[in-house]
């Protein structure tokens, strides 16, 4: 493919049809404030589901699904047998989510495909546009259920039969969801994938307060989580002198205040976070028997992870003040690297169409992730309004979708015409 | 009065009939784990007056209230028209109350009156028995209600219209009670008094810790009470680095660990207290953006309690960490010191008695406190089981009760014979 040609997708790119075709799925679970509740499996999920299946009909594109419920929309290529290269993300939102985390992936990979075909342009591999099932598992957990059953990492049996808060299974919802969005082809888990390529809103502060439009991304951090629980004795806050106290929540302060230090980084790469915390019986006039609060570690280097929350037993315990404590780690997600070769060609493509770019860690799991271990793999990252996401307020600028969609374009043509 | 006749008085104290009116006071209310819930101006509270009232009456002492329902029971002396002497505290408990807080200082007065009948002692003064109404607060705010009234530090219309969480007034719970546990005399309110002392359990760890059997009370330390209100941004814990966040619990955290350094002392007298904790959003990925706290500072001296919480405000500002915060006081209670005269009668006593004594302060507040401004007070503190109080677990020993009552019976005597 020419340098010409590669500038022409590009150009192809329709910012306006990009933006209104959001604002067209904003309307199916429409929040008051502005926001977007369309969790997974919902009948909100089959009709943005149905939807997209009519653009991509009006194209000629074909959908098909697994049997966890991810939906693969076809565009041809050359070579019919051959693995696809894939793009996509989800549709699906928090309970109180936004207009474009998740959807902003589906129609960018969408809004390429679409380029493609007006400028007749013919790949050699196929290209499926993804979604997947249930990224965000507001309503059935846990998150990236759809990538993770798809890639082995959730055995399909039990997450089918996980069920929400009023009962309903995966198994049935899926059902009716796949009855408001019918296809006719049936895809096997795990099939193989030439390459695959996630367009997203960062979902963070860093390129809006850097001054980029494109984020080529490197690596999802790792993550660890734990709770810690801290056992005191009541007693009266009157009378109890300090040194015959055994406080939780005093215990808790300096534990807190030792990991705050032990994670302490000059390049702030780190993050650690304590988010929930519950005091007993949280009376004023009452030394806390009981303190309790969580750990979210993360960072882009397993070793550090590795290190780091290995450490935190040992401060704790050093900083226990007299008190009874234990540590449970409830998760642990090893970093997810992408392919420099991806992250290479999303940098050089910014930078040959003249898009202000870096690379980027991404804070947030994706369903890239599980992608990472099967086919050579990336993602691209759009500003998003002050970091914001998971939120009514979450919102994105039409330039920067543009952009990012021009660079998912070239990218995936370029995937999709290399050698094997 | 010689020392023979003194020595005979503590020798007259009975300490089965003390312990067995323990016993059976703590029938009514008693709860399945072996406290007491008698809480102010219920039933059970009337019962408990009306069982008193019947004990006093063999004895032909008559009860008398002020019109807030604190029942003085009258033991006469031969100045009939003279101020009392008056002694003891309250029998209304926590919801889950022991069998010993406030009701060991009104059954130790009557032991001491017993006493006094049983060897035909006339004192100059007449010795009221006090039952301060609803000393607990915790059916209707606030503690030390009926001692508050009475030395007008409360004002009596307002507390009368005072309502439980079912709507009930002070007002129409009192008649109640009063109905249950009738008496002909009516009193004033602030009539008054020669000279006041408290019996108590000491719900604090110290004498039991070094041995004593007796507490000389001093003082009752200060009180004030602080809530910090903490305001940041929540943020993705997995996206925004920690030089962007304004997280309200990580402030929290700061401005508890450089209070608690403020706060610590050599002599371990200061006592601080983070007892109620709240966290929103509360969840294990979001960076709090809302932290609140309680203070509780402590200290028997007016000028260290003024400058160590004058400087709380100040120590939150230095660690807010780019947070908005609040520090509203919401309770401020000067130390309350007591007779110094009534202090070493007290050790005097006990030192006479062969009974090991130390003076002590008061890290609770009792009815005491409204008379330290009215007449020469004091207190006597007896051991209790691990300084366990306000639980249903709260236990003292027999030899101890009855030590308390010996030194308490004493120094009424000597209250009540003393030159005007």
């Amino acid at each position: 493919m020419g340098n010409g040609e590669k500038t022409s997708l590009a150009s192809a790119i329709d910012g306006n049809r990009l933006w209104r075709r959001h604002m067209e799925l904003a309307r199916i679970g429409a929040t008051a404030r502005g926001g977007v509740n369309r969790q997974a499996l919902s009948p909100e999920d089959g009709k943005a589901r149905a939807m997209l299946l009519g653009w991509a009909a009006a194209r000629g594109f074909v959908g098909s699904v697994d049997p966890i419920g991810n939906l693969f929309i076809r565009r041809p290529g050359r070579d019919a047998a051959a693995a696809p290269v894939v793009t996509g993300s989800h549709l699906d939102t928090q309970p109180t989510g936004g207009k474009f985390d998740g959807i902003y992936g589906v129609l960018a990979g969408l809004e390429a495909l679409e380029a493609m075909s007006d400028l007749g342009l013919r790949t050699r591999l196929p290209i499926d546009l993804v979604v997947w099932t249930n990224e965000e598992g507001s309503r059935f957990p846990p998150t990236t259920m759809g990538s993770a059953v798809f890639a082995g990492a959730l055995p399909l049996d039990r997450t089918l039969a996980t069920r929400d808060a009023a009962g309903v299974s995966v198994d049935d919802a899926l059902a009716a969801t796949l009855a408001a969005a019918p296809v006719e082809g049936r895809r096997p888990l795990g099939f193989p994938i030439a390459a695959y390529i996630e367009a997203h809103i960062e979902q963070g502060p860093i390129l809006e307060a850097t001054g980029k439009m494109i984020g080529a991304v490197t690596v999802i951090q790792g993550l660890r989580w734990f709770s810690i629980e801290i056992l005191g004795q009541a007693a009266h806050a009157g009378t109890t002198p300090r040194r015959r106290r055994r406080d939780a929540f005093s215990a808790a302060v300096a534990m807190v205040a030792a990991l705050e230090r032990l994670t302490a980084d000059e390049t702030d790469t780190v993050r650690f976070t304590v988010g929930r915390v519950e005091v007993a019986p949280n009376s004023p006039n009452t030394v806390p028997s009981r303190a309790f609060f969580t750990v979210d570690l993360r960072h882009p280097d397993a070793a550090t992870l590795a290190r780091l929350g290995d450490q935190i037993e040992a401060v704790c315990r050093a900083n226990a003040r007299g008190c009874e404590f234990t540590v449970a780690e409830t998760i642990r997600s090893e970093p997810a690297a992408f392919s420099p070769a991806i992250v290479s060609a999303v940098t050089a493509t910014a930078r040959r169409l003249g898009l202000s770019h870096m690379e980027i860690v991404s804070g947030a799991t994706h369903d890239a992730k599980f992608m990472t271990g099967r086919c050579p793999s990336g993602m691209i990252f759009i500003p998003c309004r002050e970091g914001v996401s998971h939120s009514e307020e979450e919102d994105a600028r039409p330039e920067h979708m543009t952009a990012g969609a021009r660079v998912l374009a070239e990218v995936l043509a370029e995937l999709s015409n290399s050698a094997e």
